[in-house]
């Protein structure tokens, strides 16, 4: 492709409205535009990034042996009525009605339509397992879409869904899906890591998750180098470390008039922060038969949302008291709240319940405990996980200390099991002749999302460095003054004839550009590599082979289309 | 790929609600799959089909230097309200709200969005001309969606618009999108026909339709065969025949009293039907001045509405008056009306014009005249290309007899000038600096339909007969008995990895069904080649090679690879 053929449209400019580089990257070299909000047309130069994508997606799905489909983007109301997530779905759901007043929704995943498939389609045992995909636009309302195609509203995904007879057949499945991903994010030339995950609203209990690696990642992922342990914080089981001391100090009431936070308390009175307890107050579910109940977490340890919320005498979603119905339950303020003589239920994380001389709220207006202990003075709580790890913690499978990552979630594989057959009762008949609801495993990628966050994990000020297999051209031939130039024109049609005549894409800047504005175009679009023909070079015989993101050198006119075409 | 892994669900029986064959076929074959009204799962043998045009689509596209992009499937609904067709498209429009209530529309076609981005990104005329395209799923919600994916709401949709600085570039790119649609059918493997069309909903001036031809195409032709010449009937221009001659008969008023229709005057009175005209009356444009104005046609000849609805005195949409209607302003019913003292204007065929001698009715009721003639009895009215044309016609280019023919539309492509640039205020910069609406044009292709159209112009009564480049697999290996015999299995192993290594997609049967399922399934899907193995045949040395729709017969065993890898 010429330049002066394609639509290439630059900018230098760092667009105000995009905070992070991908999605500013996205823009400055014109992959993206925006129509409205979350909704976004691929120019063709982001197209061919997005295509390259999709076929690695499709190739290694296929490999696995997944049978591709495509299912309608327009989903009746009454199938998502009968899962049960017409509702539970909420204003996610893009929802219209069509001319007759029929509701429908725009699909933003598939499990309902391929169960209403499986059910029509799957009658007998011999035709599992089997896994069907699709590759196809989908849309969710987020409520803050952003940072471009990584948060957007309509976006490009695979979406798969394998049905079983039982479970061992559907773990054994889900390990060919494991390394399916794995191959696709290799081959795409990304760092990444598969982590234990939450199912979260999908359902089921197995997941994991893919992220590629960066430091702009929303996630935070705990692994132990070298081992096989990785899972995203969200999960990460929290062990407790240590052992119980026996008390050393005496029980003091203090006044802290000025100490409102863990952070005043270790400050004005010189604790160690490890020897404090920070009690949140959470709402507490229905079947606890309580209105609040309190958590108990080491005062450097964060609490984490969605362990808390599984916990039974939790209310999920996760909501903190109000400091009016903290004071109208316990009489104090937030700031002073302690387990000692603590009027409400509560939970300890289970670090807590190994610490000793510790200090905590005294549930009074600007006072404190210290040398607190449980047993001695107060009563051991139920404990539970309810933080989130942190650097250095040991791994809860043995194999280390803990190093912490952020990550772009890329990829999810769930094995769902019955929630969806049973729900809407799609039954296969097994050997016996006894209709059996097949469990079921779903594979997700995010498309549109693998390429900003390549962009992420590969870039430096000047712009793009795509990996290979990414790129939407391989090669950019570069002629400095072309338009005066014959001998560095016609070398450069020679070089865009060849290199393309050896199967590689290449990409021929041939409009005429100051130098300075086609390099600083060439190193934002980011091609791998660069071929740089000039007069000067060519007294000399050579042209210059530039590695996006790397070395630089001359070398002879005749060595270059060689070097350019190994594999 | 080996059936058993593969997902296919075929039927013997005739689904009771599809009415054309292309339906049944891609319901029996399980191609597709209702989710509900118009909207379709394409399983996996579907959509390899569909993904095969695409890919042809998509390669002559990007042949014809198109670059492909992908633009939104949910569009805000300002950018239909600026061009106006927010109102205009009427019900068609699949209309939503997002959670802000904002208002949008499922894209049914693109001139908007295209548009809207070419005003963002093209400002010189240095990058005129361009042309995008698309491949991407629209809907349109149909009033009575039917006969499967042929009129879907959802279907799949190839869309191109190209920008240009003035009209003779306009000219000359659309001749490159004719030359592309036509190499795009040709590739497809199937017989079709490019046909001037009306402009429609769409607008602009010139444009083309392509058909592909089957007896059960809603749309009729009219062509000269080896000429050049050939147009949708709607748009054919009709030229009348023959020299008017002089009056050879005296007027005479008659009465007719079961004569209601043309048919019961040339069945009582012995008239030749193209001695007759029949009256008809419309409503009048609002520019006329007139509330209804009547049109003259010979008796055998049918009114062409789209030809009606472009007169400027002629209501549009074409409206029939009502009995009522002409009773108050002409006196008499619609089974008496004629030329002669008429009280409203009237238009007439350009046939008509030539016409002596002839019948139609006295605007009384139960008598017609006999002997009229123009100029001596009634002066000739304006006249105007009001019918359809007929076989045996002359083309209006004189290129011969015109013979007519059944299409399907499959591909559209227009002139659309500067509709939309100008309701939408794109500009580009010219070489003097001035500001230029660009001239657009637009090329659609119904992906999904062409499918079906293939189907209704390649079948027989045991299933569909691909066109190769169309077909799902290119070979079906179908091993008689293949459970019992074990040299059977092995060959047709054999066959399958040497078929696959030379390039060839093959579908192994290793279902192990009863020869005659499985004969009639290899029928019904209609791959174009299939390879039966049998023990009696591998007796003699033998296996039997199936052309689709054509010739069977023995093959050495040896030569079977050899044959079936050809080009």
């Amino acid at each position: 492709m010429k330049t002066s053929a394609f639509h290439l449209a630059t900018q230098r400019e760092v667009p105000a409205d995009a905070e992070i580089v991908s999605h500013q990257l996205m823009l400055r070299t014109g992959m993206i535009r925006k129509l409205t909000s979350g909704i976004y047309t691929w120019t063709p130069l982001g197209l061919k990034v997005l295509r390259k994508v999709e076929q690695v997606v499709r190739e290694e799905m296929d490999r696995s042996g997944s049978l591709e489909m495509l299912m309608p983007s327009v989903q009746p109301a009454e199938l998502w009525q009968e899962s049960g997530r017409w509702d539970d779905f909420g204003p996610l759901l893009l929802k219209m009605a069509d001319r007759a007043g029929r509701e429908f929704a725009f699909g933003p995943t598939h499990e309902e339509v391929i169960t209403e498939f499986a059910r029509a389609e799957i009658r007998s045992y011999k035709q599992l397992p089997i896994c069907f995909y699709q590759i196809q636009t989908k849309f969710r309302d987020e409520i803050r879409p952003r940072f471009g195609v990584m948060r957007a509203r309509e976006f490009l995904m695979k979406d798969g869904y394998s049905f079983h007879m039982d479970e061992a057949c559907l773990g054994r499945f889900y390990q060919v899906m494991f390394d399916t991903y794995t191959r696709i994010f290799e081959r795409l030339g990304l760092e990444f890591k598969a982590v234990e995950a939450d199912s979260g609203a999908i359902g089921g209990a197995v997941s994991h998750e893919f992220h590629v690696l960066a430091d702009s990642g929303e996630d935070q992922i705990a692994h132990v180098p070298g081992s096989r342990y990785a899972a995203n914080v969200e999960r990460a089981e929290a062990v407790a470390e240590g052992e119980a001391n026996a008390p050393q100090e005496n029980l003091q009431l203090v006044d802290t008039p000025d100490a409102r936070t863990i952070a005043d308390l270790v400050k004005q009175f010189d604790v160690p922060i490890e020897k404090t307890i920070k009690t949140l107050v959470v709402e507490a579910s229905r079947s606890s038969g309580q209105a609040l109940v309190a958590l108990l977490l080491r005062g450097d340890h964060e609490l984490n949302a969605v362990k808390a919320e599984k916990h039974p005498d939790v209310a999920s979603p996760l909501r903190m008291a109000t400091e009016e119905e903290i004071r109208d339950a316990i009489g104090a303020g937030p700031g002073s709240l302690g387990p000692f003589r603590l009027p409400i239920p509560c939970i300890a994380d289970r670090q807590v319940a190994l610490m000793s001389d510790f200090a905590a709220g005294a549930n009074s207006d600007g006072q404190h405990y210290f040398g607190l202990n449980w047993g001695r003075d107060v009563a051991l709580p139920r404990t539970a996980d309810l933080r989130n790890v942190v650097a250095g913690d040991p791994a809860p499978d043995g194999s280390g200390a803990l190093e912490l990552l952020r990550g772009i979630e890329v990829g999810h594989i769930f094995q769902l099991g019955r929630k969806y057959s049973e729900a809407m009762n799609a039954v296969v008949m097994d050997e016996n002749g006894r209709a059996v609801h097949p469990a079921m495993g779903c594979y997700g990628i995010g498309v549109s999302r693998i390429v900003a966050a390549a962009i992420e994990q590969n870039h430096d000020d000047n712009g793009i460095i795509w990996p290979e297999p990414m790129a939407p051209f391989d090669i950019m031939i570069l002629p400095l003054n072309g338009h005066k130039s014959h001998r560095v024109r016609e070398l450069a049609e020679k070089f865009y004839g060849e290199l393309r005549a050896a199967g590689r894409e290449v990409l021929l800047e041939d409009r005429n550009l100051r130098a300075g504005v086609m390099f600083a175009d060439a190193e934002l679009i980011g091609l791998p590599h660069q071929l740089v023909i000039g007069d000067r070079g060519l007294d000399k015989g050579v042209v210059e082979y530039r590695r996006r993101g790397g070395e630089s050198r001359e070398i002879a006119i005749d060595d270059a289309v060689g070097i350019l075409t190994v594999d």
